[in-house]
């Protein structure tokens, strides 16, 4: 991290900002995914949500239904894995990596999130989901390694 | 982003460090607040909490309650929501906007944060918390709008 | 805030990244802690993942366990906390505090994060776990504090 200002204006800041901004895209899809599934299923976790259902009773409607819950699981996993993925990232793009090394990381990470949602909503087979969750993993390690390699100050 | 070194020292980062505090403590509100629930509601989610609790049969303290449930269910949104905003706000004010458009969504974010929790939090009618929600959505998508046109680097 | 980019390259920046990696990676255990109880205890949250088990009936597979269940409330918990002490503790390192009182801060914080984790796998009485709770909880607003009246930008 000797020269980190310089590298905030780098090619790989740039390319942090954009892999991050679309990551964190794909999880804010989830939230309107999950209002979609609501609506369309007619599935509401509030009572004051039913108000302009169409239904005789409307508390029937305050519910679970598989598909939302499967969603939202898939949301809660995108929050595990993309916000280690955002701090990490952003304090290894300070340290300096070669670009290309730093666009791999970010690009393998970014397509095995969108390969975990896609397993997830689908229901993929395994081990699909858990291949995807797992190379994202290993990917925000890799970068953690270099952070604590680099920067280590305790 | 091609100065952007200079401005991370601008009032644009400023006020993005003012506004993302301020929604980030309202955030940890929520956790505050299920505390007090439980304790005053006596809800509690583990065996070992209740040992302070006066009852017959603690087993029976550890359960789920409506309000309790409520207000968790407002802090899973805040942190699917604020989480995005952070991050992409973060980014945003390194890409040096105008201060007036970046207080603009800044301020309209965390007004409707806010909004957003009084209205769960009291269940008023929607679709008050739904329009709260997609405003909050709304200027964290232009904000992303922005860095991918600035700072695009895949 | 007057020379924060003299101050992103400071030992205080250096101290924060390594802080907030080591936080965000126990956070990341919690992941694998219950990817790990949900194959040795066959627990599965989604029928697809129980292609593998040995069962008769593997939609019988597709239940909640309350270990994992500790976990993961163990795990949202993480969620909760860090990223609060993550986005203030970013802004709070740029405000160039002098380095003995941050590091006193994030030390504290990621200790509290450890013993609380301790407390809340092994359910150890309370209020060993409400208190650590609590003194991450007051280390990120006493950072707080000082970003609002260091760079107060409304």
């Amino acid at each position: 991290m000797a020269e980190v200002v310089h590298m905030i204006d780098s090619e790989v800041f740039l390319a942090f900002s954009t892999y991050a901004t679309i990551v964190i895209l794909k999880m804010m899809l989830m939230s309107l995914m999950t209002s979609y599934l609501r609506l369309t299923k007619q599935v509401f976790s509030n009572l004051e949500d039913t108000a302009m259902a169409i239904a005789e009773d409307k508390k029937k409607l305050v519910r679970t239904d598989p598909d939302v819950e499967r969603v939202r699981r898939c949301h809660l996993n995108d929050l595990e894995s993309i916000v280690p993925f955002v701090v990490i990232g952003l304090l290894y793009a300070l340290t300096g990596p070669v670009l290309s090394t730093a666009l791999l990381h970010f690009r393998v990470f970014v397509v095995s999130r969108f390969i975990h949602t896609v397993a997830y909503i689908m229901a993929l087979p395994q081990p699909t989901r858990g291949v995807a969750f797992g190379v994202g993993l290993l990917t925000t390690l890799s970068m953690a390694y270099r952070v604590l390699t680099t920067a280590l100050f305790l």
